[in-house]
């Protein structure tokens, strides 16, 4: 069974609530605060998996693109990666489609083999595969290799979204040409972060694409379009929902561990009860891991069992709940709560001890673009959540970028470039053939957009789903409703393209 | 009278046809090609006027821009000068609409009084003004001067239409806010270049502005959108229409002009007929002297007399027309052009002898931009044009631009970034309001959209129009169908304000 690409994800949470342990926590009265860098187990395994070629097949080819799209400067080129599949597409002749999904932060490779939605579609479609890699990911480096491209803020400084859309503006564009394809169509797909960039592209560039399926794609995440406090509420609902006294010992649990850590020797105790490997450095370093197993669960709590990173069972949350819930009676609070994230980090119970990530941020590519434009204001309500309780503190963000990369975060861009406020007024009348897909269990579904804007522009809701399922690969395990979405999916889809084509044969027959 | 900003237009035209007097021509039986820099009479006259404050009064401001928006280089910031108006502005309690002109490659202050359109209808909409200038022109120079600016290839490279564009959406942002007007619709205006940038931030920037009035905006004379001889084949049917005997003078005139100049003493004697300041250095530069003449003369075929950068009469081609072919009987082909082109270059009889542009290219703004990313392909049709016959030859532009500024020119950028290619498919059901306006006389139009789109993309197109002459204040002389088609406009643009007011309301209310 294909996986779903959840490792960015995990990066992506727990990159943008705080940028450095060093911010001064506001009012914490468990001195802990949301998780603020993604856990090294995760950066360990989004490192490419070995694609199943039996399943899917494609060519890996490069493409020279300029480093600077939007300047002239005389800069090295680099080389984008692309994967490409052309045997079902029925060729220019036919005006058949091409299926494009925007790469985002990671391996493009690891990408395609979790989106089994777009393999599994083509063939009826008659369409070309294409999945080219987003810049400064996988081996799309610029600089001729990872260590250079990552070398400082200057190297850095082309990795953005504008110009990830700009890369797959122009290679798409160059490969139509070179296939007499200019006829065909173009649909975009994308998840997450590359379900933005699905988004904005079809928004930004109408002429090279004629819809996209944005998949669970937190376009509005970004000022003050919605409440910061949202992730962490879907969060922590999700495990309400499930138990109440599960929500509080959670809860409860980050000033247990703050006294605990406190204690003389607390540490030690602490490294004891949670079988880290080794001497935990700092009460914040658990705290972190403790946080991105709860926000990992709110995305992937699928009804049914699943097999990403590491195996887990259907609705995990309600698993990892009956685990605190249904510890011995003399458990202590911490007890209970390594009890439920072992349903998370150690569902086969294969694992002996527990590796925490406690070092400080590296020179990551999605820390680095959570640090200048995607800058994605994050809160924890005091009442509402079961997270400790943190206010959203822009300065003390700005500084930890500055510290990490020497860059200051242009929080305002996003939505300037893309914008984002008021989006239902403003798209009502402009622009078309988009699907904003979500589940609402996903925490990031609170960051999207969740009521249709126009006839075209469309939103798709499901109440059990959570982190883009729909673009993974179809299972008999799928509930009803998640055959249904993709079954309405296919349909826009062969709307849009029949649309295309009239037009086309309109044209033709003048 | 205001005068409308044509400087940029010519500097337009004469530019994007060759890059150097180094190119190669293809077999032309002339030995001269179609004119290949801006002359400098136009660079002279393209320096800011004194703005007439009685008629047109604004405060000039000045904002902090990030020279690069498209990546995180620490670069340093730049004042981009704006002058703004808000007597007649309603303010943020009654959503008062922002009316803002795309400044174009030129001194601000020079198409703020040239554009009389926006100050006429401003009071009965209760409009702000804003007239940002165009970073690198005027006195929005990035690195502190001109000088530096346009230094070399590095410090230009920022200076793209991408760049302006973004330019506009964040200081319209930060004022809005700062003026608690974020519910006050923008509207945008602009000419000719900026007419382009006018159309793309309306399609790039929906969430900013509500629509846009380009007025002779060539945003399809890209790439093989539309032929390559369109403009020149415009200009000479203008001609040709008004007389085929002028039309037949000016077409012999070339070789007449190379067989003069092959003559021994023959540049002294041209110089002498043309009655030059200084002696010719080459028959190019006299033929580039003539092709201005013609081109602008087409631009500014206007039915009434105008005073531009110089007086002319109305129907001003008629009159030069009149002039080659009622010479005295004896008069050679050179004397009558000459007698000709003086109705351009001197009409109020005062020019005692001409100063001729000789120089190669500078280091001028809108070169570079020709240079970089406006490539427009330009033929002169060996039957159709009255110009010399000349292939439009990229390699040789490509050394040209490599030669002159050590910089490669990306010709299919323009048409990947903003499209053009099928437009009306692409924009049938994407975008909307859009104004294109065009006078079917203007050489500019052919490149233009001159057919509706869709409902809210349209194409005002007049018989009789010249280079968006609707832009200009509104006069005692003007014919019916501008008094019309200004009508339309407001018409049209009054529209687009019902519909965001209504659409507000409608919120509010619910």
């Amino acid at each position: 069974m294909a996986s779903a690409p959840v490792s960015f994800l995990l990066l992506f949470i727990t990159t943008v609530l705080l940028p450095s342990s060093s911010s001064s926590p506001t009012s914490q009265p468990s001195d802990v605060f949301p998780s603020n860098k993604p856990p090294r187990f995760l950066g360990k395994h989004s490192h490419p998996i070995k694609p199943n070629h039996q399943q899917y097949r494609y060519e890996t080819r490069f493409f020279s693109q300029p480093l600077d799209h939007f300047s002239f400067l005389d800069l090295p080129r680099f080389r984008q990666r692309y994967l490409i599949n052309t045997e079902h597409w029925v060729g220019p002749s036919r005006s058949g489609p091409i299926f494009l999904y925007c790469g985002n932060e990671g391996d493009i490779e690891w990408f395609a083999v979790n989106t089994g939605f777009v393999w599994d579609i083509a063939p009826r479609f008659g369409a070309m595969i294409l999945f080219p890699e987003h810049r400064y990911y996988g081996e799309s480096m610029p600089f001729g290799s990872r260590e250079e491209a990552y070398r400082n803020a200057t190297t850095l400084s082309y990795l953005t979204a504008e110009q990830a859309l700009a890369d797959f503006a122009v290679l798409i564009t160059d490969l139509k040409k070179n296939l007499s394809a200019q006829g065909c169509p173009v649909v975009l797909f994308g998840g997450s972060y590359g379900g933005m960039l699905a988004a904005w592209m079809r928004l930004k560039y109408p002429h090279i694409a004629v819809g996209a399926l944005a998949s669970s794609a937190p376009i509005l995440q970004f000022e003050d379009i919605v409440p910061p406090e949202t992730f962490y509420n879907i969060v922590s609902n999700s495990f309400k929902r499930e138990s109440s006294s599960c929500f509080d010992t959670i809860k409860k649990s980050w000033s247990a561990l703050t006294s605990e850590g406190r204690k003389e020797d607390g540490l030690r105790q602490l490294s004891k009860t949670f079988r880290l490997c080794r001497k935990l450095k700092s009460v914040q370093a658990l705290a972190d891991w403790l946080d991105s197993a709860y926000s990992y669960l709110a995305m992937v709590n699928y009804p049914y069992p699943s097999n990403f990173l590491m195996p887990l069972p259907g609705h995990p949350i309600k698993e990892l709940c009956r685990k605190i819930d249904g510890s011995p009676e003399d458990s202590s609070i911490l007890e209970r709560i390594f009890n439920g994230v072992s349903v998370y980090y150690n569902y086969t119970g294969e694992v002996e001890c527990f590796q925490l990530d406690d070092d400080p941020h590296g020179m990551d590519g999605w820390n680095w673009q959570a640090c200048t434009e995607m800058v994605m204001p994050m809160s924890s309500d005091r009442n509402t959540s079961m997270f400790p309780a943190y206010d959203w503190d822009y300065s003390a963000f700005r500084e930890g970028c500055r510290m990490d990369f020497q860059v200051t975060p242009r929080p305002k861009w996003i939505t300037t470039e893309f914008g984002g406020h008021d989006i239902g007024h403003v798209l009502k009348f402009f622009g078309s053939n988009i699907i904003f897909s979500n589940g609402l269990l996903d925490p990031w579904s609170g960051g999207s957009v969740l009521e249709n804007i126009s006839e075209t522009i469309i939103a798709l809701v499901t109440e059990e789903g959570a982190h883009h399922i729909d673009l993974r690969s179809s299972t008999m395990e799928d509930p009803d409703w998640l055959v249904e979405q993709r079954a309405t999916e296919i349909r826009v889809i062969q709307g849009w393209l029949d649309n295309y084509h009239r037009k086309m044969k309109a044209t033709f027959n003048m």
